[in-house]
Order: C-alpha cells, then structure tokens, then sequence
C-alpha cells in the first residue's frame, strides 16, 4: 500500500542513556555534500526524528523512526512536548536540507517531542545510513534545527519528574549502589550533591531497598547493592504526596 | 497578507472554569443542518479548537482561536499533550462536518492540546456565530471528535500537577474559605474529601495564609479567609519536594 509522508507534521525523539557517569543523548549526523564536486557543504547533529506517515499514529511513528535511524526497538518512548515555532527550521543549513527533498517536506513543520531512558550507552546501534552516536549532554554546543531548544526542554522536564516521580531507576542497572544512584541524580539535575544529605534522604525513600549483596569484580571496597521496589513505592505513594485523599 | 489554514494541524482548548461547586468546561455547540430541508442532521458539542495558520505559531494560535470562538483574551494557555490517533475524526458526524468544507481540511489531523484555568464561569463571553456554553465536567457524556479523551487527558494532568504544584489557585479568588478550597480539590480530584484531615493538610502548607478578615454578605456564620502566598511557595518549595539540593 502507497503511504505518503506528512510533509508538515514530525516526531522528535530525544534518547537519553545514563553510562554511570554522565547523562548521554543519542545523535544523527546530518552532513550534506556539494552535488557537483563532493565538498562537504555542513555537518551537525539532530535529534532523532523524521516525518510521520499518514496512516501511522505518533506513538507509532516514534517507535517506527527510531527503529529506522537507529535500529533500536522496544523503547519506552513517552511524548512531553510539542514544538512549532515558525522559526524553528529557519537555519540557512536546514533550509539547504529541507530543499533537497524537492518539497516532499514543508518548510514549516510542527515536532511532536518523545523521551525515551536507557540504563546503558552499550545498546546495540545498527547505523542504517547515518552515522548515530551517543553524545555526553554537556559537552553538545549547538545542534541542528530548535534541537537544541528541544533537549533542553526534555531536560526540564526530566528533571521535573525526578522530583515527583521515581523514573530515574529506569536509568540503573536492576541492582545499584548509592554512589551509581547519587551520580544518576548528579547528571540529570546538574549539580553536585552531598554525599551525607544525599544518603539521608535516600535513607527516607522507604521504595530503595537495600539487598544482602554486594558488587562483585570492583578493585575497591565493595558497596552494598540496592534496587528499586515499584511495590512498595505504589504502596507508600498516597501517604507521601496525595495529601487530600 | 493572504494566509492558509494548515489542513491536518489544529489546537484544542480546554477551558476549566470553577465556580464554588463543581469543575465546567466551556463546549461549543457543532449543529449540521442537511443542505435542502434545513432539518437539523446532528447536534453535538466540542471543545474551543480550530485548525492554525501557517505564520501562527501553537501559543499564538490557541489563543487567536479562543479568542475567535468566546471572545476571551489573556488567558494563561498551557500546552499539555498532542492528539495523533488514526481514528480521532472518524465518527460519521465528524467526516460529514469535515465534508462541508470541501478539502480546506484533512480527514487526518493531528491536533495540539492546551489548557486554561479560570475562577469563575462569569466572564463574558462573545458568541461569535456559534453558540459557546459552560458544562460541569462529570455531566458531560460524549463529545464531538475524540474530545471526550482529550478532555480526561486534560483532567489527569490537572489532578497530577494539583498533587505537586499549587495551580489550583488560579481557580479560586484572591482571598478564600477553606471550604471553597477544598469544593475546589473535591471538583477536580472527583473525590469527597474529609473536612477535619483536609484541614489538617492544608495547615501544613505554609503558602495558604490566614488573613485578618472574614467573609462578608454570608447568611451563615462568616468563615475566615486566607490567601495562596507565592513568595511563602517559591521559598519553601526547596524542603518540600527537592530532596537532594
């Protein structure tokens, strides 16, 4: 059956990895050549995202484009935002871009923003023409399109619900010491923390239960393992933050 | 300047008015009268939405059509999820009323939900050409389109941003009784509440601040009235919720 792209309407998919470290989000190249010698007219980096088929939903087309760019499946891919500004491809560089395509895409296109937490920068990444790398986030400067505008946003908004929620365990290996999770919480809110407050208020958060288990193969002292209960997190929800009900 | 509507792009509003006792949302009546007789075909209600132009961006747009609907202005709009389901304008009302107008719009759209709170259903509203009314929340049925869904989606995230952050304020007045107060929790939570564990709650929170004032023009004994105090919000919100700066 013949589908046909939505010349104005997109998804963007901003693919956060945690590596221990630093918080990493995966990027595409986008380098475009001179068509007559082959000089390299401009290179940068996107989002994951492209255009949405007609007979896909947005879901569906997140899913569908990051299978294409990266081929990664299975993610949980959430929506936070959406973007459509008028200026937001205004960029000589996507402008270049967007002609190439002989206006099979509009000039003026709204982004749907999906977010997606992997545990793991060591993913299985099958570059399907375009070169796609993980990227630490405070090392990236500018990026193509309002990419920039959009991975600052999916950050706020990270960083809004790590507050409220605990989603920051998608970002942990199953078992974790409190150091893997201070750094976890150091990376997304951008700040360093104290390690004594830091392991006071953990010490509160009934829902990070502490295992008979150690970490196994490390050169250092071996620290107490923890994982996260979802259980007792939903159990103890109510008392902690509906004050009402 | 001419300008185009975009065919397969719109914004829906859901607007949110208490008025002391129960949660309404301002609907606009969609009648099809058949081309000949005049008869009326069907008769059904939406949300405030319409299709943008192509120099609007999505905040400009959602107030330029809550304007062309109601005539309201300066509302805050928030943007809070997108609508791209492959069925959302499949209902035969819907196709036939996309019919009418003969190819200026997609049978396929993809639309931008915002929302507003207002704290009272007394503003004036302009019907412009379309008849534009108040209705509690929990007596609405069915709505045109998939607005039943994005009206629920609108309702969940105003119960889980009332959980965290005090919004519900901007649907009371400037000074209030307790009892409006907790109508106004009752109205969005759809839950009853219990007075003496409500108060108790809410004399924790140190940003509602008694006044030195009561209730005036009442039959019954005049209440005490109190105030949301941002500046007291903003500085405490640090020991509440950020649990590790």
């Amino acid at each position: 059956m013949e589908t046909n792209l939505l010349k104005n309407i997109s998804v963007d998919c901003v693919i956060f990895g945690f590596d221990m470290e630093s918080l990493n989000v995966l990027l595409v190249e986008r380098t475009m050549n001179a068509s007559q010698s082959n000089d390299t007219l401009f290179s940068d980096l996107t989002l994951t995202g492209h255009h949405i088929y007609e007979n896909e939903d947005l879901d569906g087309a997140a899913k569908r484009i990051v299978n294409d760019l990266t081929g990664l499946k299975n993610l949980v891919l959430e929506q936070f935002y959406s973007f459509g500004e008028l200026d937001r491809l205004q960029h000589p560089n996507d402008q270049l871009w967007i002609d190439q395509f002989e206006g099979a895409l509009d000039k003026r296109v709204v982004s749907i923003g999906y977010y997606s937490l992997l545990p793991s920068l060591n993913v299985n990444i099958k570059q399907k023409g375009r070169v796609v790398k993980w990227y630490p986030v405070n090392e990236i400067s500018e990026l193509a399109y309002d990419h920039t505008f959009i991975l600052e946003k999916a950050i706020s908004h990270l960083r809004y619900k790590l507050r409220y929620e605990p989603i920051g365990f998608e970002m942990l290996p199953p078992k974790f010491t409190l150091s893997q999770m201070q750094k976890l919480y150091e990376a997304v809110l951008g700040v360093e923390l104290d390690k004594r407050n830091f392991r006071k208020k953990v010490s509160q958060m009934t829902y990070v239960v502490p295992l008979n288990e150690k970490q196994k193969g490390v050169s250092h002292k071996p620290a107490q393992l923890f994982m996260f209960s979802r259980d007792v997190y939903e159990k103890t929800k109510t008392e902690r933050y509906d004050f009402f009900v």
